[in-house]
């Protein structure tokens, strides 16, 4: 079976074996908003059409192929929800010569009726509820916007967004911000300043006010310019982490998700002393196999 | 005495006669970061020339003048600080035929020791400090960044800095919300959506979360385009005043600034059930009218 997580900006594909083993992998820049000339037709083509030329009858996709701006439409399903009801809710895409079938996303509401939703993120949900084998916990995947979904019993219960990435970027590039922070290193440790925005958030009044805080500490030069980033970063990551505590999360915490930000919600969770599991190994494309093992997508 | 308030983005002169009454007023679009060739000089001859060959020998200027990238680089004054601290802070800038001088911005700390400042407000601070004859009150003055002052004893006692306008902005121009959000129509009643905003700020969460419960709202078709941008103000705004409550402050709380904001700012208020005065007439200029005043430049 070929396993696809088509999000906005890219898409990662898998070719997994019988027994549901990544045999090979690919990445290429075709998210739903980049497409090439021919749309998603000559992007699926082109990524994994040697595969399928090679044997493969089936694909399975998820993320943003499905959503309205998507290859085909798939309604999102309402949580509680686990594989039976995600297989149960694909829908058939009738393209020659594959079978290929495209995953729902997920919607829940929040005890004020406020709707929320996913698409793609529900893959890596499926494959860490079955290492739990039904027991609760709260999963955490950092990203542009990040998610904090409740599960148990199998199922995912309901999760909240936030997002922190977005606003990140947006602050970082389009307000007077960016006077005050340096163009941020990647590396493998902390960004520095990241702590002493994690602690400002811990603090009270208010995120609105914290981010002039960076400014002001810039123009007292009483923050180096080399901080800043990692400043800004940790004040909304620190936000993030501490809204998700204050509505309550069942232990234990997994996160799961590139290791930079990994890292980043790590230190934040250590700042308030909750304990926390990273999970292992590539969870998106495990969850596309125990879909498409529900639905017989497999050897 | 000419008085100016010279921002980052404009300029607001006034011509005022002995007894500081407002006889002439202009604006300009030549802020510290638009000047036209010729710099300051130029702009400032452009703008209030005239009144100085027609006789006016004392200019007194606020704001971004008065920064690092302004005209004069003048130190902001410690709080807490009032009229006669402000007067005496202030620099002379050598130039004929008329004597020039910038007032400095004000400076604070807040419990935590992080740093807080302002350049051009403190000069309605001046003229509502002046109005309430040595009483405590918070003054509230909505913007791009808004202030939040605590008074008290004819003097600024300390305050706090929002970037509630200025996020808006980069949200709304720079993010996913921007699908979600039609273009703001500007008129005299709330923005619709502004009190479901606020509704939503006054819930728990977090303003990261609730930020997406924007966007969720738009793609369930639960929200109205033409309602995003006034539900996005309202979040926002509303909490830029639950953060200034939570901190305390000291009634009554006196709103100053441009009316459509000022609509905003008391509507939140109202929605908290705070009670509020709008600050009649110009406190910018009057504070200038008090500064010059006591520095013997008017009449």
């Amino acid at each position: 079976m070929i396993g696809i997580d088509w999000g906005t900006s890219n898409l990662r594909a898998w070719r997994f074996d019988a027994a549901g083993a990544i045999t090979e992998a690919r990445e290429a820049p075709y998210g739903i908003l980049r497409l090439p000339e021919g749309g998603f037709d000559a992007a699926f083509a082109e990524v994994v059409g040697e595969w399928i030329a090679d044997g493969e009858k089936a694909a399975l996709i998820a993320g943003m192929a499905g959503s309205r701006q998507g290859w085909l439409e798939v309604p999102y399903l309402d949580c509680p929800a686990g594989v039976e009801e995600i297989a149960g809710a694909t829908r058939l895409l009738p393209i020659a010569p594959a079978t290929v079938r495209i995953v729902p996303g997920l919607r829940c509401r929040d005890a004020q009726g406020v709707p929320d939703m996913m698409r793609g993120e529900e893959t890596a949900l499926i494959a860490l509820l079955a290492r739990l084998g039904g027991r609760e916990a709260t999963i955490c995947l950092p990203g542009t916007h990040s998610k904090w979904a409740r599960v148990g019993g199998g199922r995912v219960l309901d999760f909240t967004t936030a997002m922190t990435g977005e606003v990140f970027a947006a602050l970082l590039q389009h307000t007077i911000l960016r006077h005050s922070c340096a163009p941020p290193v990647p590396g493998d440790s902390l960004p520095p300043g990241f702590m002493a925005g994690v602690a400002q958030a811990k603090q009270s009044g208010g995120m609105l006010h914290q981010l002039f805080g960076l400014r002001a500490r810039g123009l007292m030069g009483e923050m180096a310019p080399a901080d800043g980033a990692g400043f800004l970063s940790g004040l909304l990551i620190g936000h993030d982490v501490s809204a998700a505590l204050e509505q309550g999360v069942t232990p234990p915490i997994i996160l799961d998700g590139a290791d930079e930000l990994l890292r980043l919600y790590a230190a934040a969770l250590d700042a308030w002393g909750i304990p926390y599991e990273a999970a292992a190994g590539e969870p998106a494309a495990d969850g596309l196999v125990l879909i498409g093992r529900r639905l017989g997508m497999l050897g």
